[in-house]
This record gives structure tokens, sequence and C-alpha cells, in this order.
């Protein structure tokens, strides 16, 4: 069951102009079920990405970047193709070479250059891609395209996800009526470092290609890049802005009329796609805020806040809404800041003010912490008073179904 | 169900001479069962410990480092005081005052300085000691004393383990009969950054203070500090090694004869031990042993081990036996190594060669891996094929008992 995440409306995602979306089922993995997405971008759309860092990245985002640093750049990429199912990861030469004959087959089939085609998969690792399928599937969604999509497509990447991901933002910015739509996927193998499993956001307004990568990096950043269910960095992190310039805002550079409310746009959008993957963690049961404050450095804030996230203790003790805070001390003494005053920091959940002087604050009473931890939405805060970095890092909590659905993932 | 391992024979327990133990019920969290352990030394034991480093260390764990730098050193330690239930850790000042006030009441009872007592605590973090209860069973526990008691200290010393943990070996060496016993805990929390939440390692023969010291720091290296269950590194893990003295064999330095026999078997019981506790690891179905080799640097081969041993993802599918081994690649690749070249390593599960170039070895079948995946005791083993450096990592799988035995600890 998600927390507080429920599909989405149809009527409230707007269509970006320039943008079509049209899916496929193809049987990749299991038959009947939405798993091919293309979608076509109008000429001159700006596109850029952020992807995983994972050495063993997959052959689609090595030939995403090959195509996002072509000559053309990313003011040629005509269309994105996304199969769900088999992530063609841990693939070798033949995974590239499947990866790049997909992009060649669409390619065909609307009329443009193999290298204006960005492909991206998701799955199971260390399988081929069944070509034959995706091959026979791609008319199809061809067919289907139309800017009215965008609920299909969500549906149509997602693996373990319970729910499809998706969320619109609309706003008159400098007279022009501008649109940010996005949708993503990702239940587990999430600590993104980059980005999530995938997400694709797109605005109609016209923004400046150097702009666009500067931007996509910053929504990562401020959205997929601070949430983590297990730790695990996939294979195939992505994260795409597209800007199809229809909307007749044009935007060259940060201080243009328009720009900074745009780009909060699209930072919200990516936010809120990110915690959705969140909420619809495999297993998740609580969606848990951490953050963290007073810290000397952004990395230190960053140390402690995964620390406490990526902890299977803590974890399980939220899925027992079980105030077994003690936990938590532990993880920050473990985070590895060496010089760490225990006796100086402060931990609070919610409005509860749990430790201080390096234990149990006199207030608090277990009663206090049990009733926060009933909720389905709780904060952890970190108040470490050495400095004034600070992060915010969500997850969910480690349930019976987390191990389940991970058990039978590929049956 | 621990993996393949059973309580053990007392009668396989050699007595340590100048070592007695006893223990008695205090009902320090739970009625009826053994949970405070007293451990006394003859006069002239030489003593060292390796302890936690986590930031919120306990506070017994400060007051054993206290006594050990004393001026009389290790050498002058004449009893080890434990108790399970409540791990004295996130108390702040009034945990350390009960940890030395509980030193103070077991010297009063033995006739020495509250100095010449090392306290430790495991259970509950965040709740201070019952010292009323912990007073109260502390002359049950002396009267209790007796060099024989091997088997009812490895019980005391239980929180979630299943099974106690004990282990001795014995040889004649340069003429004399020498004996090495320890007992161990710990089956969550478990990814010591020194040694595990707690072990105790003794010998009858005589070793030079400074030996005993750099021993116990390469015995743990070589055991304690290569196991992971979770993660978590404890606020109280601590190994202590104990050289009575009484055997007749004399080791003044690493060359004296005997020497390189004894440090072996202190080695082989730590190592045993370590291992214990991950085949009892909280919900553990199966055995893992991650072995990587060819790595340029020892950080490098442990950061390769620790991100498949911590792998929730990788946990999850070996409880399923189910060898979805791109999970195994998908960690590889997120360790941190940044120029790692993926396409040069090897991945096999024990004699089966799942992995190479980039991708699945060409005769590499999914029976193959299903055979190995159906065992309780697996080697993953990574080749990086690029350095000479290399480690072993013993962990165990992630199921539903984990969960479920972490969201009810408390209870």
């Amino acid at each position: 069951m998600p927390v507080n995440l429920s599909a989405p409306d149809p009527a409230q995602l707007f269509p970006v102009a320039g943008v079509e979306l049209g899916s496929a089922r193809a049987g990749i993995r299991k038959p009947g079920r939405r798993d091919v997405l293309v979608i076509r971008l109008a000429a001159g759309s700006a596109v850029a990405g952020v992807f995983t860092r994972n050495r063993f990245c997959a052959a689609p985002v090595q030939v995403c970047r090959e195509h996002l640093v072509d000559d053309a750049g990313g003011a040629g990429i005509r269309a994105l193709l996304v199969n769900t199912g088999c992530a063609n990861a841990g693939t070798g030469r033949p995974g590239l070479d499947d990866a790049r004959a997909s992009c060649a087959e669409l390619a065909r089939l609307l009329g443009c250059d193999a290298r204006q085609v960005l492909p991206f998969s998701t799955g199971v690792i260390l399988e081929p891609l069944p070509m034959d399928r995706l091959r026979a599937g791609l008319p199809e969604a061809v067919a289907d395209l139309d800017a009215g999509h965008w609920a299909q497509a969500a549906e149509a990447i997602m693996t373990t996800d319970t729910v499809a991901k998706a969320v619109s933002r609309r706003a008159t910015l400098h007279g022009a009526d501008v649109r940010v739509t996005g949708i993503s996927k990702g239940a587990g193998m999430i600590r993104p470092n980059m980005a999530t499993m995938l997400g694709f956001v797109a605005t109609d307004a016209a923004v400046a290609l150097p702009l666009v990568r500067q931007w996509v990096r910053e929504a990562a950043d401020a959205s997929f890049n601070r949430i983590t269910v297990d730790g695990d960095t996939s294979t195939n992190d992505s994260l795409i802005l597209i800007a199809s310039g229809r909307s007749g805002l044009r935007i060259e550079s940060e201080r243009d009329p328009g720009a900074a409310e745009l780009k909060a746009m699209i930072v919200d959008v990516a936010r809120t796609l990110a915690q959705a993957i969140v909420r619809d963690g495999e297993g998740a049961t609580k969606f848990i805020s951490v953050v963290v404050e007073g810290a000397r450095t952004d990395d230190e804030a960053a140390a402690v806040a995964y620390a406490i996230a990526h902890s299977p203790l803590i974890k399980t003790a939220f899925f027992a809404s079980d105030p077994n805070l003690g936990r938590i001390l532990c993880a920050i003494g473990y985070a590895g800041i060496d010089d760490l005053d225990v006796d100086a920091l402060d931990l609070y959940l919610d409005d509860v003010h749990v430790a201080t002087a390096g234990g149990r604050h006199p207030q608090y009473r277990e009663e206090d912490g049990q009733r926060v931890m009933q909720k389905a939405e709780i904060t952890i805060r970190v108040a470490l008073n050495r400095g004034a970095s600070a992060t915010t890092v969500w997850t969910c909590d480690l349930s019976h179904d987390y191990v389940s659905i991970n058990a039978d993932y590929r049956s």
C-alpha cells in the first residue's frame, strides 16, 4: 500500500505541446501489460539528462550519453524509447548493439536519425533484451502517439511500482500559458546517484540548451538525489528534462522574466515525482523525512541523513511503529564524523524532543514517541549544532513486503 | 534457524586456568534468564581490548577505555562484568555514573579496585541501566564463579541470539598444554568496526601485554571486522583478549617458540566466534562468504565486498534462492571505484562462472546458478583483475524473520 499516493487523474495531467506519447503491450517480460513507451518530440526541443554513476551502467545509459554529446547534442533529439521488464544492464557488447538497434528501428519508423533517439530500459539485470518482441511492439506504440497520453505513459514504465507516477503544473509566466508535466517509475533498487530509475519531465517553454542542462542537474539534486528506499544505486537511473519551446515563453538565461518561476515548477514536479517513488517504495507503510541541520558541510549532513535512512534497524522499527529511537543515535554515531560531540546534538521526532546531552531528553516520554510513530508521515530531525549546512532525505520503512517483493521479483 | 551452528558442547569447552565465570538471573529486562556475567581473572593476567568506533559509544565502552589506560593498564584487570538487556548507550552522564558504580560494586565483592573491573552492556539503547536489579544480582554471580562455566557464560550474554556461542582450542606448545577459549554474542546491529557486540577470548599462556594488545587488534581484523549482518555498527562492540599466564607457556615476542601457533589459535577462535554470529544472524537462512580478489588496495576490496554484503536486494535474492545475480554486478558498480573496468572483472558463485566481459558468461546457465543457490553456505567471488589485494567478508541473507525480529525487538 503506497503512503498517501494514488494514481494520477488523467484530467490533471496537462499536455505539453510538442510532446506526444504512445505505448504498446509488447510482452517484453509478461504478457498483456504496457511495457514499451515512445515519446516523440517536436523539432527544436532542447533535451538534457543526468544518469546513474553506477560503473555497471546499463547499455541504454551509455547510448544516451553518446547521443546527447553528438554534434547535434540535446538540440537534435526527436524521440525517447523506453522498455520495462529488462534492464539491458550487465549485457556487455551485445547489449550495446541491442540498444543501438532499437534506436535505429524507431528512427526508421519516425523518419529521423538513430542518433536522435534516446533509449531507456528498466527491469531485470544480466538478461538480454528480447529484441524481436521489442521490435514487434514499436509500430503499435508509434500508432498510439498522442499529446494526451501521459497517464498511459506513466503506466507503461512501471516495474514493481504499485501506482503510476505522474504530475503536472501549469502557470501563466510572462504572459504565456506554460506547462510542466513529468512521469517517473521506481520502487526498489532506489538510491539514485543522479536520478531515479527513470524520470521524464517536459515543459513547453523554450529554454536554451545550456540552461536545460543546468536545470536538470539542479532538479535532480533537489529531488531524485535526495531519496532512498534500500540504498541500492541502480544501473539504469536516468532523469530527462525536455523543453519543447511551444508555449511562447522563451528563456535564455536565469535572469529572464519567468525563469525563476519555471525552474521552481520543474523542481516541484521532480520532487513530487521523487517523493512518489518513496511513497510507493517496495513494501512501504511509512513516508519518512530525515532532516539533518547544523552540520559543518553538506557532505556531513548527507552522511548522517543516509546513515539513518539506510539503517535496516531503524526502518524495521518504523514499520513496527516502535519508538526504539536509540537506533537513530546509533546510526548518527557510525555516520563517519570522527570529531562528533554526541553531547551537543538534539534529536526530534516531529515535534517531540527525544534526545539531548548524549541521552534521553528529561521530558521525553515513551507515549510521545509512540504517538508520532503511529503516523504515516514522520520527520526525523537531527540538529548537530556544529555548523550551518543542512539536508533532507526522504525514505520509507522496511517491511515484510519488501522481503517478499524482492525474494519473488523474477518469478 | 541458525546456519550450521549448534549450541556448544560444554565438554568441548576447555577451562582456562586463572579464568572463572559466574552468572546470575537478575531480571535486567526479562525475568528468569541468565543476564549478568562476572569473569574473574587471576592476578597478573594481561588484558587488552578493541572497541566500537561508533561516536555514540556506550558508557561501559568509555569506562573500559579509561580502565585499560590507567597506570595499571591491562596488567591490573581482575574482573569483567557483563549485563544483557540494556546497552547503557545514549544515556549521557548518568549512564557513565551507572557504569562506574557497577564496577565499584563488583570490586567491593571481589576485594579489588573499581579500576580493575571492565564493564560491558548489551541490549536496548537510550534506556537507563536498572542499577538496583544489577546490584542485587551480583552476589549470585560471584557465588557461581567456576572455571568450568564457559557454556553458561555464553548463554548469559545472549540477546536476540538463538544459540549460545563458544569455542575452544587446545594444543601442546613448546612443551606446555595451552588452551584458548572464547565466547561471543550478537545477531543484529552487526557491522563491527573493531569487534562484534561482545567477544571474550582467553588463553592460559603468559603473553606480554604489548603483544596481547597487538594480537587482539589483529584477531579482530581477521574475524569480527570481517562480518556484517545489517551494516549497523553497534554502540557497544567490544572484543577482549585475556592471557592468564597459568599454562607454563611464556611469550614475550612474536619470535618466541609457540608464538605463531598460539596466535593462530587465537585468530581461529575469534574467527569461529565471528562466523557464529553470522550463522545466527537475525533471520539468517544462508551463510555467505564474499571474496573479492585482484583489487588495487585493501580498501577497494573491502568497499566491493561490503557493497555486496549490505545490499538488501542481494540478501533477499539469496533468501529466495533466486539466482538474480545481476544485482551483484549492480552492487559492484556502485561500490565507489570510479575507474573500474566492468569488462575486465569476473564473477563466480561457488564454482560457477557467472559473468565476464561485462555480461553473462557464455557457458552460464540458470540451472547452474539455481543449483548453488539451494545450498546453505555459498561463496560469492569477484575477481576485479586490477591488482593484488583481496579480502573476505562473511554475511547472511535478509529474510522475513529479520523484519519480524527487529520490528518486535523491544516487546
